[in-house]
């Protein structure tokens, strides 16, 4: 740690959790690192911050009984630096709070340190600072990121004539949590996808710098919720062509297409990314993003004037899906 | 807000909490605002950013029975913006994570952005973004502040030789905690120094551009917990006379000198600032501090080399006084 602690368990634990992440991820910038009042970041000239926080809450976001203690901790950062990726942003840091309750203490806050410390390993990037407490109930953590972009994508930029495109396949982390939910053990190529989701952050600055990316969002809330917010965010409809979406290997395999697609829809948590691009431009250069990013890039649908989302069967015609984002207020399924 | 968000219930809520901050706080920037997956912030040219994250968690940091909801949510903000003063940095922005147990929803959810509207206006910046969820057990808060500085003071510049001093008064905070936990009303100004404490931002940069100051810290911990920091730090030791302690007015008024003294420096959240300059330097300052901030500064001891705290009794000998910071992993008193 840059700058030295007193002594007291509450800085022990501190120290533990840095060196644990120190141990797996960048250091910090000498004189940047944990340790002061606040973490000092150079942002590089002539770029735009970009600052994102996100809670991962027990009982909300997971529960202890799906998911080792490191992969809490992996997916918190993760989800966050998803933040960054849906604006093509590269990650300068990350502070990380954790609230503990009594009877989890440094084993867990290890645990969650190494899944940390092997997020910011795959960002390249440090754990600047963070804070933590004890919590009277849940688990919780906090990640703050911090990155920066010549010119941030935003939600804003889609235009009628725009095609509609995902990367990778969508609803592997829904049927794992379907499955948890249904006191199933989910299958292991769902569990995957929950346990082990990348944020797509190179992915999302390659596109942004080879062609003309008109918005871009993460797609942590779902297909759905997420078109809906791009729609609202940039004053258009987005047509999604049903049978263009990419599924994830198991549900590809559903004999109920319609529960299928409901999943890749309607569930959030893989962490891929929902972009535009005028017409025709990203084809070109499908084939050298998959074998760039060993990712598939899919063309689902385009942008027209109006608003909304409407998803449209294998006719052409409207289908009914009645698909809405996650809601992070609702009581679970 | 900047960015239109698409219908649904948990998409109202953020639109009302930012509107609700909005009518009292300075407004975002054009396009810089919520509402995106990330926020964008331009950082001076020159100057360094400066990001701090402070956790606020029910039965922790606070007691639903002793504030009002608006309290809850100035405190969470004042509380994180005064890191900033501890760096001497001006505040560029706050993001606020709000999550809440199913039985408090929307005007909770107002009256804390009331009280975080409040702080960001005293402070003269703006809500960028943040978080919400529901929460299975405690509220909890997490606001992460952004400021910059042209050359942010730390807690690692002390030196052997420098006058130790503080701001405000101490033990205000401490002593309503006190009493609240011992089923007392407590004293109006002991509440009033719990409820609205300040970040003391334009103080600090007033004093680190008006005087060489070696080493600043807010005493979020108490004075006892955050010297042992600075001492840490800078690897030097604090020595404070402890007849110097600045009390609040209700503790000066105390019979029991030990307990004021206790509280004075034991007890954290009156967020004043704890700083070292070279010995006489700030004296001909002090005047004009206190009339230009209607607050105290006084001079409570000096660094000499060693490590840790001593506190210095009339006599000036060691005096034992044990005291350590607050330690939120501790059970409550």
């Amino acid at each position: 740690m840059d700058t030295p602690l007193a002594p007291g368990p509450e800085f022990d634990r501190i120290r533990s959790l840095v060196s644990t992440v120190a141990d797996l991820a960048p250091a910090a910038e000498q004189g940047r690192g944990p340790g002061d009042d606040a973490a000092l970041v150079d942002v590089p000239a002539g770029e735009t911050l970009v600052v994102s926080t996100d809670l991962s809450i027990e009982g909300v976001h997971f529960e202890r009984a799906w998911l080792r203690w490191e992969t809490v901790g992996f997916r918190a950062v993760t989800g966050a630096l998803s933040d960054l990726a849906a604006m093509a942003a590269r990650p300068l840091g990350v502070l990380l709070s954790i609230a503990l309750p009594p009877e989890l203490d440094r084993e867990v806050l290890d645990a969650l340190g190494v899944g940390a410390g092997r997020a910011l390993a795959g960002a390249g990037c440090s754990l600047l600072g963070g804070d933590l407490s004890r919590s009277p109930g849940p688990v919780v953590l906090d990640a703050v990121v911090l990155g920066s972009a010549t010119r941030p994508v935003r939600r804003s930029g889609a235009r009628p004539g725009d095609d509609v495109w995902v990367t990778g396949e969508l609803g592997g982390a829904a049927l794992a949590v379907r499955q948890w939910r249904q006191a199933l053990e989910p299958d292991p190529r769902a569990r995957r996808a929950f346990e082990r989701p990348r944020a797509r952050l190179a992915e999302a600055r390659w596109l942004a710098d080879q062609a003309d990316v008109g918005a871009l969002i993460d797609l942590s809330d779902g297909l759905a919720g997420d078109a809906a917010q791009l729609a609202a965010a940039s004053g258009v409809r987005v047509e999604i062509d049903v049978i263009e979406i990419p599924l994830a290997p198991p549900l590809a395999e559903f004999s109920d297409r319609s529960a299928a697609l409901k999943l890749a829809a309607g569930g959030g948590e893989d962490y891929e990314l929902l972009l535009t691009a005028p017409a025709g431009a990203l084809q070109p250069l499908r084939a050298a993003f998959e074998s760039r990013f060993g990712a598939r890039l899919t063309r689902v649908g385009s942008i027209t004037a109006g608003g909304g989302v409407e998803w449209k069967g294998p006719e052409h015609g409207p289908v009914d899906i009645p698909l809405t984002g996650f809601d992070h207020f609702a009581a679970a399924e």
